[in-house]
This record gives C-alpha cells, structure tokens and sequence, in this order.
C-alpha cells in the first residue's frame, strides 16, 4: 500500500490544506507544501499582525533570547517573551496591544518568544512561510486562496504540546479553504481541528477558559490581551517572510511591481 | 511562572488523567504519570483485548518484524502487520476476529503492528503499562479507577501523527474517570479528546468515515474488521504488561493472591 496520500486521496490539480498540531511534528508534514502559515495566538502572531498592521516595518523572528540581545545591541528595538513575561532588559514582550504605539511605526522590531518564533525558525526554509492569528482571519485566508500549491498550517502549540487556541484558529482558516475555495484534506488532525472549531465558533472565549495555557496566562492578568487576540479581523495584514524578516505582503507585491 | 501544571492546578492528593496524542509526543507527557495506557483501535490493541479474552495466554509486543521473526524461530506463534497487511512469512496479523479461534486457546504469541507495538515498546518502563480499545472501554476505565497515580493515555497514531479513532477512544475513557471519578486534567490535549468523543459519541462509525486511516483500511477489504474494533464493550479483559508480555490482568491478581 503506497504511504503517499496526496496521490492516492487528493487529485491531480487539488489544493490540499492540512494542519500540524506541533512543532514537534512538523518533520513528519513539511515536505508536501508550498506555504507553511505559523500560528501562535496567544500571543505572538496575533503581536505581529498587529504591529505590521500598525506601521512597524519589519519583524525579525529569532528563535533565543540571545539573539534578540544581539540585535538589541546592535540598535534594533528588540521584544522578547518566555513563560507569557517579557524578559529582564527588553522593553517590549508579545502583548498585541503594546505594539500599537506611534513610536513603532517605520521601526524594525527584533521578537523572541516561547513558541511562535521558534515555529517560524523551524519553518523558514519552506517556499513561502505566512503568520497567521484569529486578528487576521479573513486577511490571511483570502490570501491563501490567491497562493500556488498546497498549505501547511502549523499550530505553535505550548512548549511542543498540542493548544486549544492554535487548533482552533487553524480548524477556522482549513474550514474557510476547504468551504470557499474547495481545498481538500487528507490528514486526521485537520478533520479534528476543523470539526473542534465548527463545534464552538459562536463562542470561542468560553470555550477556552477550559484550556490550561489561557489559565495561565489569566495569573499573569492578561485578560484583556486574550480577548483581544480571540477577536476575529482585528487587522486586515498578512505578514510573509522575506529574507529574514516579517513584512506586510502587500508592501512585497508592491516593490516587485515597481522593479 | 511555574511550568509544573501538576503542582499548580491539581490539588495533592486528586487524580490526573491526560491524552498524549502521538508517541512522538510521549516523552513530553510521561514522566509525571503511573500508569500508561496504550490504544491502537485500528487494530493492534482490539486485536490483544480480543486474543486474551479468548484465551491467548500471552502476548508478547515486539517492536521491530525481526524480532517476530527470531520469536517465531524459537517456536512462538508470531504475528506481523505492516501498513494494515500480514508480513509475508508469518501466518497472523492484526485482525482481531483472526484471534478467535481454538488454536491460539492457552498460546504465547509474538506480535509486532505499524503503530501500536511501537508504543508499547516507547512506554515499557512506566510503572504500569494496559491496553485500551473500544472493545474493553468498560473494563479499562474501571480498572483505571482502582489503580493509584495519574492515568497517561498514550495513542498510537498513525506512524506517529494524529489519529482520530485512537484520540476518540481516549476521549471517551477519560471522559468516564473525570465524569464518574472525579479525576481531573490540566492539558489541551485531554479537552479536545473529550470534546471530540461527546460530540460525536452517538455515531463514531459514521465520523471516522472521514479519517484518513479508515480510507486506507478500506482500500484493503476491511470493513469487517473497523466495525468489530468500533463496537465497545465486545470484551470484558484489561491487558498488562508484566515481565516482556501482556497478559489479562486477573490472572495477574489470581496469581499475587496464590503466591
């Protein structure tokens, strides 16, 4: 029995979407994509789309506290997050709403944080590698339907372990390819986090007020930063990256028109 | 912040019970827990539950088709599955209704499966290894309730992603400890299990009509096979490991009470 599904199950042509629970399965997924779309709710891709969709320029993702420093030294402001609190010596963490401040706008950012950056360093070698957060859902959903070849959406998860509100985020984008533009799935994992968002849409908040990283984040009182990262199209971005760097990929389309 | 949930959201003295969805994920979960319970639903773990209620003495999980082989070469009775088909060679498989048969009453046999002896070779040095299926959900979520220590429901995957028949079973038994034993969870993981089991409790045949696993066995004919391991209760048996291999765990009792 052959072991590849996209040849057995999907048809010549088809664009498929699947989703990745963890990073720590992302060997066992990558190798059929086009565009990997990285996922970390709470709180770091819902920060970078808020700040692209706020005017900082460009979001460098490194995956170690230590290379944030080194960045910070070299005059980038640097952000960098672990355990859900911003750590000694930078200035700014992964909270959305701090990113939304005239003293961003035109600035290069460099940004660690527990999960999310280090799912985008795991993901960077693939063709095109997009951020994604329930803040940017009609944005990078739309966008995806416009992208060649198949979609790997991969859910940062907590420290490896499978999330609520990863899973979540990832079931609404795969159920709105899948409904709009007739992607198809093969896997298990996007049939559960499909059917898991299907099931609580209306009322995503409640629902995760069951989920341990959201417990928390509540010791920490970041009550106000969940709700606002569980707020659909906040923002209408899409960052991609680009030699190394988050950016808004309308600002990409537009310099490869005008070169 | 303190990364150790176990401490900080269960109170000392409550019972945990969590999902691990993957082996690749094991090694993530298993050192806070006693007991280890390894599902393979399709079909390593029907295939023991249904060999030891029909009178299989033992069987011994071998991880690797070698291993089999040297057993059988040393007079066991060995059984071999790679990608959902018998390994040439060896006259058993995994088909559970191929263990109801006279000849394998009061037999030893060797066994190796694609996924599901690979996990119970994975978690072998937990302090209490069993096997869970549909087809005992009854007797493991019982036993599970009489034993001490935190319960890890360990799936079996489909060569080590997600799987929704073995994520299904284990929401269904953790469902039954937190509901009638008030044992509690801490992990996302455990939430969806749950939530996908009672969303779909009434009717998992016609759900798993969409995983990708059962679209694989279907391909081979069978059929019969999924039904039987999609029926609960069709054994009363819970399988423990003991010195290198699963036996029902009366017999255990019986013989602690002799000795």
């Amino acid at each position: 029995m052959s072991d590849s599904k996209s040849t057995t199950q999907v048809e010549r042509g088809e664009r498929r979407v699947e989703v990745c629970f963890s990073p720590k399965q992302f060997e066992l997924y990558k190798d059929e994509f086009h565009t990997c779309v990285v996922i970390d709710v709470l709180r770091a891709t819902s920060a970078i789309c808020t700040g692209l969709a706020n005017g900082v320029e460009k979001i460098i993702p490194v995956p170690t506290v230590e290379e944030a420093r080194v960045l910070q030294k070299q005059g980038c402001i640097a952000a960098a997050e672990r355990n859900g609190q911003i750590v000694e010596g930078f200035d700014l963490g992964n909270s959305p709403r701090s990113y939304i401040t005239d003293e961003l706008v035109g600035k290069t950012v460099a940004l660690t944080t527990t999960n999310g950056t280090k799912a985008v360093a795991m993901a960077q070698d693939m063709p095109q590698l997009a951020i994604g957060s329930i803040n940017n859902l009609d944005a990078i959903s739309t966008w995806l339907m416009q992208q060649p070849g198949h979609v790997l959406l991969l859910c940062s998860g907590w420290k490896d372990k499978f999330n609520l509100e990863d899973t979540l985020c990832a079931g609404a984008i795969a159920d709105r390819l899948i409904d709009i533009a007739r992607f198809k799935s093969t896997e298990d994992s996007t049939i559960a986090a499909k059917h898991l968002f299907l099931g609580v849409r209306g009322n995503i908040f409640s629902f995760l007020k069951a989920s341990s990283h959201r417990r928390r984040l509540r010791n920490l009182n970041l009550g106000e930063d969940i709700k606002y990262c569980l707020t659909p199209n906040t923002v209408n971005v899409v960052p991609v990256l680009q030699d190394g760097a988050l950016v808004d990929s309308r600002k990409l389309a537009e310099a490869r028109s005008v070169s």
